[in-house]
C-alpha cells in the first residue's frame, strides 16, 4: 500500500477562501492583498506536503464579484514572492491567452520557474471574465471559438520561446572568454494567424523543459484542448459516476491526441468543510449560509454557468439554459446536478456559494479521507484540488487532520521525493526538441 | 552637516555588472538567472542603506548583447522576490510602454507596492531593443515621437487605475457584511488616442499612492514626459559643468510645467571601481578591458547612440553622426565627450564598455567620496545611480568603504529613516484626486 499509487493535491488560494461568505468568519483573515497571510497559508500547504498552491485570477472588478475576487494581488508577482518564502511546493496561477503577449508571459513563467528551481504551473485560461474587454482596448470580449484558437497558438508559442536555447547554451568560461555556444541558441520565427514572434527569450530555458500546464476548460473545445496540451486539469463533476465518464473522456480524448492515457492528471474540485460529527460539519456550512449577500452568491453562479441568472425566479426548479450557454464552461455539470437533485435556483446558487460550484464535502476527517479514497480508487480522480470555505483555520484543520489519515492509508507522500512540481506530479519533463527531431524548431543558428 | 541635505543613491543590479568583461573577473558572480545571488546583491545594498536598487530590462536578446543583458530574471517577477528578501531597500525596475498593456503593468506594479509595503519604483521606458518589435506581432518598432505619445496616454492611464479605488474603500467589517464603501470605488473609463480602459483596477491603491517614477529619456521628448512626470531621472552626463546645465534645464522645465524646481531627484550614473591607490584603480580597470570580445563591446556602444558603429574606422576620432540620432537617446552626451577628449572610436568603445557610456570613476574610496561631493555640491547631481562593473565584490566594497565616508560626512543617512521608497527619496505621496478635485476622475459610484 505504502508505495501504491498516490493522490496528487492542490490547494486553491484564492484570495480568502470560496465560501462567499467566508472572510465574514470570526477567525478568518483576507489574503486578497496581504502577502503575510498568503505566505502563511503556502506555508501551511507545504507543511502538509500538497503538490501545489494555485492561484486564480481575473482581469476586472465590480463591486458584484466574490469577496474573494474583487481585489487582491497580481499572480505573477506573487510567485516571486512565494518562489522565496517556500521551499518545496509547486506555485501555480492563472494568466489568461486573451490579453496579453506570449514573450511576455513567457518570460515571466520561466523566470518564476528560475526563481523556484522548477515549480511553476501555469493554468491556461481563454477567458476571464467579459468584462476584461473593456480594460484592454478591446470592443468586446472574443467568441469561445476565437478565444481557444489564439489559445492553442499563444502556447505553441511560448513553448518554442522556451525552447529556444538548449541545455548547456550559456558556458560562461572566465578562462576563454566564451559566453554563449551559439549553436544551442535558436531563432523562433513564428508566424501565425494572431502572432509573429522572432524569439529568442530573453532567458533560457525554465529548469523544468516548460512550467507545468494546468488547464479547466469543460466545453467541446476546452477538452479538445486540454487533450493535446494539458498536464492537469481541473474537474468540476459533482457526481462519482459523472466524475469517471468525465475521466475516460478525457483519457479517450488524450489517447486519440496520440499521447498516453495517463498524461493528464485529473483533479476534481473539492470543498471540504470539517467537523467533529457530521453534524457539526453540517452547523458550520448553516452557519456560513447566513453571512451570504444574495447579489454577490447570484454573481457567482451567474459567472460559473456563464449567464445572468439574477433574471430568475428563486423558488423554482432552475430554468432550462440556451444550448450556447451549455456548451460552455461548468453550466452542463451543474444544471444536471440541479436537475439529479430537483433543486430550486435559491438551492443551487447557495450550494454554488461554498465552493464556486465545485463539489462539497462536509463531515469528520475519516469521512472526508473515505470520500477521498473512492473518488481515487475508483477511477473519478488523480487527485484533488482542495479548496476551503476561507482562510487559513479550514486549511490548516485539513493539513493536520486529514493528510495524516490519507498518509497512513498510503494513499498521500509522507515527504516530498523530488524538487520540481513535474516531480511531485510524476510528470515528465519535456525533453528539448533538438533532443527530439533536428527539424522540430527553426534555427540561424551558425553550422558547425 | 549631520541634518543636511542627503544625498540618494540607487544602484544598477543589472545583470552580472555593467562592464562588458566583468564576468570574467575570478571572484564575479552572475545574477542573470540566479536568484541567490541577485538576492545577496540586494541585501548588501540595503546593508548600504541605498535609497533602491534597480534592474534595466529589455523584450529582445542576440548574441551580440551585453553579457549582462543577454539573459537574465524578468524584472517583475523578480521583484516579487525580493520584496520578501529585503525589507527596507526601494525595488525598482524597467517596463516598457511600447509592448504591454497598462491594467496588465499598473496591477503588477501595484501588487509589488502592496507586497513590499510601499517600496516599488517604475522606470518608464518608451521603447527596449528595435529587436523587440518581431517579438510583438509588430512590423517595426514604432517611431520615437509616437512611442512617446504612447508613453505619455500610458502612465496617465496607469495612474488612472491606481485611483479607481479610495483609501477606506475596503470595509470589511465582518460584523454588518459590508465588504466595500461603494463611493469610494471609481471608474475610470479613459478613451485615448491608443488605449480604451474601463477600470476599475482589481487591487487597490498602491500604498504609495503611486509607484515612484523614474525615467532616463535625454532626448527632447524625453526631458519634457521627464518634466511632466519623473520624480527621478538618471543622467548620463560625463562632466560636472555639462552636468550642471543639464540639471538646471530640467529643472527649468520642470517649473515650466507647473511643478517645483526640485520635484526631481536627479541622480547622474556612476561606475565605481576602487582601489588602494588610483594606480591600483587603474589596474583594475585595465585588467578588465584585456577581458572585453570585441564584437560585445561594440554593440554596448551601438545601442547606447542607437547607431551601428561597427560601420566606422576604429583608430580614427568619432564621426560625425547624424542629426536623427543625435536627438536621441545619449548620443549628444557621447559624442561630445569623444569631441572633447578627442577620444578615437576604440577609446569610445573601451570607455561605453565599463558602464554602458555612463561616466566612470575611479580611486580610492576617499578620492570616489571627494567626487560625489563635488557632485553633490555643486548642484549636478541630488544623489546617484552607482554601477559597479561586476557583481557582488565590487558593491560590497563601495558599501563599506565609500558610505561610511559619506556618513561620517553628513551626505548620507545612517539609517532608514522611513519604510517607503517615497520617504527614503524625500517625495510627497501622491494624493487621490478625490481629495485634489472633485472632477479629476470619473465615477460612475452610486450617489448617497
Amino acid at each position: 500500500m505504502k508505495n501504491g499509487k498516490k493522490m496528487h493535491i492542490g490547494t486553491l488560494m484564492t484570495w480568502a477562501g470560496t465560501h462567499v461568505g467566508g472572510w465574514r468568519m470570526p477567525d478568518a483573515e483576507h489574503g486578497g492583498e496581504d502577502l503575510d497571510v498568503v505566505v502563511r497559508c503556502a506555508q501551511i500547504a507545504e507543511r502538509g506536503k500538497l503538490d501545489f498552491v494555485f492561484f486564480a485570477d481575473g482581469l476586472a472588478t465590480s463591486l458584484d464579484f466574490h469577496p474573494s475576487s474583487m481585489l487582491h494581488l497580481e499572480p505573477l508577482t506573487l510567485l516571486g514572492a512565494l518562489a522565496v518564502s517556500t521551499s518545496h511546493i509547486g506555485l501555480a496561477a492563472t494568466v489568461s491567452t486573451t490579453y496579453s503577449e506570449p514573450y511576455n508571459v513567457a518570460r515571466m513563467l520561466a523566470s518564476i520557474d528560475h526563481m523556484s528551481k522548477g515549480r511553476a504551473g501555469w493554468n491556461v485560461v481563454t477567458g476571464s471574465q467579459p468584462e476584461a474587454a473593456a480594460n484592454f482596448s478591446k470592443e468586446k470580449h472574443p467568441p469561445h471559438a476565437e478565444r481557444y484558437a489564439v489559445a492553442e497558438e499563444y502556447l505553441s508559442v511560448a513553448k518554442g520561446l522556451w525552447d529556444t536555447w538548449e541545455e548547456g547554451a550559456v558556458v560562461a568560461d572566465k578562462a576563454t572568454g566564451q559566453y554563449i555556444e551559439p549553436s544551442k541558441m535558436h531563432v523562433l520565427d513564428h508566424t501565425g494567424a494572431y502572432f509573429k514572434v522572432r524569439g529568442p527569450l530573453n532567458i533560457t530555458r525554465p529548469p523544468q523543459g516548460y512550467p507545468v500546464i494546468l488547464q479547466a476548460g469543460a466545453s467541446e473545445a476546452g477538452l479538445n484542448f486540454a487533450a493535446r496540451t494539458a498536464e492537469v486539469v481541473f474537474a468540476s463533476q459533482q457526481d462519482i459516476d459523472e466524475a469517471i465518464a468525465f475521466a475516460e473522456d478525457l483519457r479517450d480524448r488524450c489517447e486519440k491526441a496520440g499521447r498516453p492515457r495517463d498524461a493528464i492528471k485529473i483533479l476534481p474540485g473539492l470543498a471540504v468543510v470539517l467537523g467533529e460529527t457530521q453534524e457539526d460539519a453540517r452547523n458550520k456550512l448553516n452557519e456560513m449560509s447566513t453571512l451570504v449577500d444574495p447579489v454577490a452568491a447570484m454573481k457567482v453562479l451567474s459567472d460559473r454557468l456563464g449567464e445572468d441568472m439574477s433574471r430568475y425566479s428563486l423558488d423554482e426548479p432552475v430554468a432550462e439554459l440556451p444550448e450556447s450557454t451549455l456548451m460552455q464552461g461548468h453550466a452542463r455539470v451543474l444544471t444536471s446536478m440541479a436537475r439529479r437533485k430537483n433543486l430550486t435556483l435559491r438551492e443551487l446558487r447557495d450550494l454554488a456559494c461554498v465552493a464556486t460550484g465545485h463539489r462539497v464535502a462536509f463531515g469528520t476527517p475519516e469521512e472526508i479521507a473515505d470520500d477521498m479514497e473512492e473518488w481515487f480508487r475508483r477511477g473519478a480522480a488523480d487527485g484533488f484540488m482542495i479548496k476551503t470555505a476561507y482562510l487559513p483555520a479550514p486549511l490548516d484543520e485539513f493539513v493536520d487532520q486529514v493528510i495524516p489519515i490519507l498518509q497512513k492509508r498510503g494513499l498521500f507522500r509522507e515527504e516530498y521525493e523530488g524538487t520540481t512540481l513535474r516531480d511531485h506530479l510524476g510528470l515528465p519533463r519535456p525533453a528539448h526538441p533538438g533532443a527530439r527531431s533536428e527539424a522540430a524548431i527553426t534555427t540561424d543558428a551558425p553550422a558547425d
